[in-house]
C-alpha cells in the first residue's frame, strides 16, 4: 500500500491514513492487513485497510511482523494487563477500547463471566471467530454477546447486527458492583454494550463528595443517583422516561435506599421551576446525553449545557458540589470549561474546580489520536 | 475604588483588575478593602488593594459586607470543609490556596499539628495577627510558622521573611503519610512550606501503577521513588544534590525499603547513557523542577522535556508505565500534551493516555483564573 503523501501523519500523527492520502485505488476487498510504504518505498508499518471508510488505513503495527492470532492474542493481554493493573480487582470494565488498545474496531467490555463485544470495521468483523477464539481461550466466559448493533458500522459498509456470539446468554440481567452499589445491565437490549462503563469511576467519585440534600438530573437508571443516596441526606433524581424511572425505582429498592425520590421530568423544566421556587441544593450532579451529533449544533449544544450549569450555579448553596459532565464529543474540554466559566459568570459566582475528569482509566486515548476523548467530567465547589 | 474598564472582566473573568484598569491613582496606602464601582457608578464588590502590583484589585466578595473577623473566619472555615470533604481523615494538607479559596494572598499549608502560612500581598501582611488569631481559634495548633520567604513578594513591595509566628517550633523535621510511606519535612527550612504538598496525590497514585524494574528521575528526598519501591521490584532513584540524596536515603531506611539505590547524578546525564547501555525499565517517573521562569524561555524548556520523555519512551519496555510531571507554568497542559506527542513520535512508539492529573484536590483552581493551573502530571503507557 503506497502512500502518496501524509507519510508524517502516518508516523507522528493519528495512526490513521484518509483515502486522500492513498497513492491510487489498491483494488482490494476491504479489512486486509497491508504493508505501508511511504513514496520513497520504505516501510511504514502495518495496517487495516477499509474500502468504504474515508478512514483508508489503520495503524497496526511500526514492525514487518506477521499480524496473526499471536498478534492479537498478545495484544489482547496487554489489553488486560492495563485493566489489572489500573483497576486491580475489578470485574467489570472495558476491556479492549479499540485503537487505543492496538485493535482497531474493536471494543470489548466486560461484565464478569460475559463479555459484549462490538466488531466495527470490516477486518474485525471478518476477524470475529478468531476474536472469539482468543477471548474464549484468554478468559473462559459463560458467554460472548455481539453488540455490533450501532449505526457507525454503516460508514464502513456494516449493517447493524447483534446476538449471541459464543457459550451462553446470561439468564437476566447481569448484576455488578459501582463502590457500595449494585447495578444492573441488559446485556442484549441495555445501552452501549450493557451500561455506562466509561462514566464508572466518577459515579463512585460522586458519592466521596455527596452531602446533604443532593439532586440529579439525567438520572436514567441511577448511576450517579444511587451513589448520591449513599452519602448524602436524600437525592432527588429526575428522569424523563418511564421505563428508566421505573429501573431506577427498582435499582434503588435493591440497595436498601430510601432516601431517593425519582422525579419523571424533563431536567431543563425542573431545574428552571426548581430555580423559581427557590430552591437549595448541597449537591448537584449533570450527566445529560450528547447535545450535538454533528459540528453545526455545536452553538445550541452550548446554549444547553449553558442553561443548565447555570441553573445549576443558583440552586447550590456556598460550599455545594457540583459534578458535571459531557459527552459531546463536539464540545471538547476547552470549550466545556469556557462554557462552565461563562455560567459561573452569569450566575455572579465564584467556583472553585476541585478535579478535572474524564472516562476511567479502562477507556484510554492515543496520544496521537486525542480527537476519540470525549468525555468530560468536572467536580466543581462553590465558594 | 471607580473602574475605567474592565468592569466585565470583574465579574466575567479573573477576580484580578490591573493598574491600567482604575480610573485615575486613589490615593491610598495599599493594603486596605475597597469598594469597587464601575463607570456608571454601580457597586461591583470588594477588594484587596494593592498600591505597588501591576495587578491593583483582588477580589473579595460580589456583596456589599464587612470585610472583618468573621468574614475571613468564615472563608477558612470553607477552606478546611473542602479538605474534610475531599481528603477525609487526613492531616496533612494544603489549607487555605490564596485567590482560589476567596482568600487571596494567603497561604497556609497544615503538617498535623503545625500549620505553615505565607502572606504574600500587603492586604494579608497587615492582617497577619488577624489571620494568626482565627487559624488558632479554628485549629488549635501546636505552632504557626510564617513561610513569607518567597521572592514574590517583592513584585508586592514586600521583603521576605521567616520565622516562628505563634506557638512553637516542632522540636525537629515533621512527620506526615502519603499513603504508605512516611515522609519528614523541615518546615523552618524546608523547600516551599515544608514539602512538595501539590504532588502528594499523585506520589500515591504512582505506587498503584508502579511494577518490575523502576526509575525515578529528579527524585528529591523521594516522594515518587518511595512510592514506587513499595510496588515495584527495584526502583533507580536518580537526584543530582548530594543533600537530597543522603535524607533519601535516610528516608528509605526510615521506611524499611531496602528495594531502592540513589544514583547522585544529572537526570539528562543519566537517561542519555542509560539509552546508550540499552537498559530498560517497566515504571519511570519524571518530575523535573520548573524550567522555565519567564515566556522567553518557553522552546528551551519545551526542548528539555522533549529530550527527557523521549529517553523515557526509549527505556521503556512495552506495557511499561511513565508518569510524567511538569511544574512548569509557562507551559501549559495543551502544549505539554503535544510534546510528548512528538516526543513519542521521535521514539516511533504509540502510547496511551491513562490519566491527566493536575495539583491534589486541595489546590482548587479558580473557574475563571485558570492561570493559576501549573502542575500537569500524565500517566502514559507503552504499547
Amino acid at each position: 500500500m503506497l502512500l502518496r503523501r501524509g507519510s508524517d501523519r502516518w508516523q507522528a500523527g493519528p495512526p490513521w491514513i484518509y483515502r486522500a492520502d492513498l497513492n491510487g485505488d489498491p483494488g482490494l476487498q476491504g479489512g486486509e492487513v497491508v504493508r505501508v510504504v511511504d513514496g520513497r518505498g520504505w516501510f511504514m508499518g502495518k495496517a487495516f485497510y477499509s474500502k468504504v471508510s474515508k478512514i483508508s488505513l489503520r495503524w497496526l503495527t511500526n514492525d514487518d511482523v506477521a499480524v496473526d492470532a499471536d498478534f492479537f492474542r498478545k495484544r489482547l493481554q496487554s489489553a488486560e494487563a492495563l485493566r489489572k493493573l489500573a483497576l486491580p480487582g475489578e470485574t467489570t470494565y472495558r476491556l479492549v477500547h479499540g485503537e487505543a488498545d492496538g485493535l482497531p474496531g474493536l471494543v470489548v467490555d466486560r461484565y464478569g463471566d460475559y463479555l459484549s463485544v462490538q466488531f466495527l470495521i470490516p477486518a474485525m468483523e471478518q476477524r470475529k471467530a478468531l476474536i472469539a477464539d482468543l477471548l474464549e481461550e484468554q478468559f473462559h466466559p459463560k458467554g460472548i454477546i455481539n453488540r455490533s448493533d450501532v449505526s457507525v458500522r454503516h460508514l464502513e459498509g456494516l449493517l447493524p447486527e447483534k446476538g449471541l456470539l459464543r457459550g451462553e446468554l446470561p439468564p437476566g440481567p447481569v448484576s455488578f458492583d459501582e463502590g457500595l452499589v449494585r447495578m444492573r445491565a441488559d446485556l442484549l437490549e441495555g445501552q452501549k454494550t450493557g451500561a455506562f462503563l466509561d462514566q464508572r469511576e466518577n459515579h463512585v467519585m460522586a458519592a466521596h463528595y455527596a452531602f446533604g440534600d443532593a439532586l440529579d438530573c439525567f438520572s436514567y437508571v441511577g448511576g450517579f443517583a444511587l451513589q448520591l443516596a449513599t452519602r448524602a441526606k436524600h437525592v432527588t433524581a429526575v428522569e424523563i422516561s418511564d421505563a428508566a424511572s421505573a429501573q431506577l425505582k427498582e435499582n434503588a429498592q435493591a440497595n436498601k435506599l430510601s432516601n431517593l425520590d425519582v422525579v419523571t421530568a424533563n431536567a431543563f423544566d425542573f431545574m428552571r421551576d426548581a430555580v423559581d421556587e427557590g430552591k437549595r441544593y448541597d449537591t448537584i450532579v449533570l450527566d445529560p446525553p450528547s447535545f450535538a451529533k454533528n459540528k453545526d449544533a455545536i452553538p445550541a449544544a452550548v446554549r444547553g449545557y449553558n442553561e443548565l450549569n447555570l441553573r445549576a450555579f443558583q440552586l447550590l448553596r456556598p460550599g455545594g458540589i457540583l459534578v458535571t459532565a459531557s459527552c459531546t464529543y463536539h464540545v471538547d474540554e476547552q470549550a466545556f470549561e469556557d462554557m462552565l466559566a461563562s455560567a459561573a459568570s452569569d450566575a455572579r459566582r465564584r467556583v472553585q474546580i476541585i478535579e478535572r475528569r474524564g472516562a476511567g482509566r479502562d477507556h484510554p486515548v492515543l496520544l496521537n489520536l486525542r480527537e476519540t476523548r470525549y468525555l468530560k467530567c468536572f467536580v466543581l465547589r462553590m465558594l
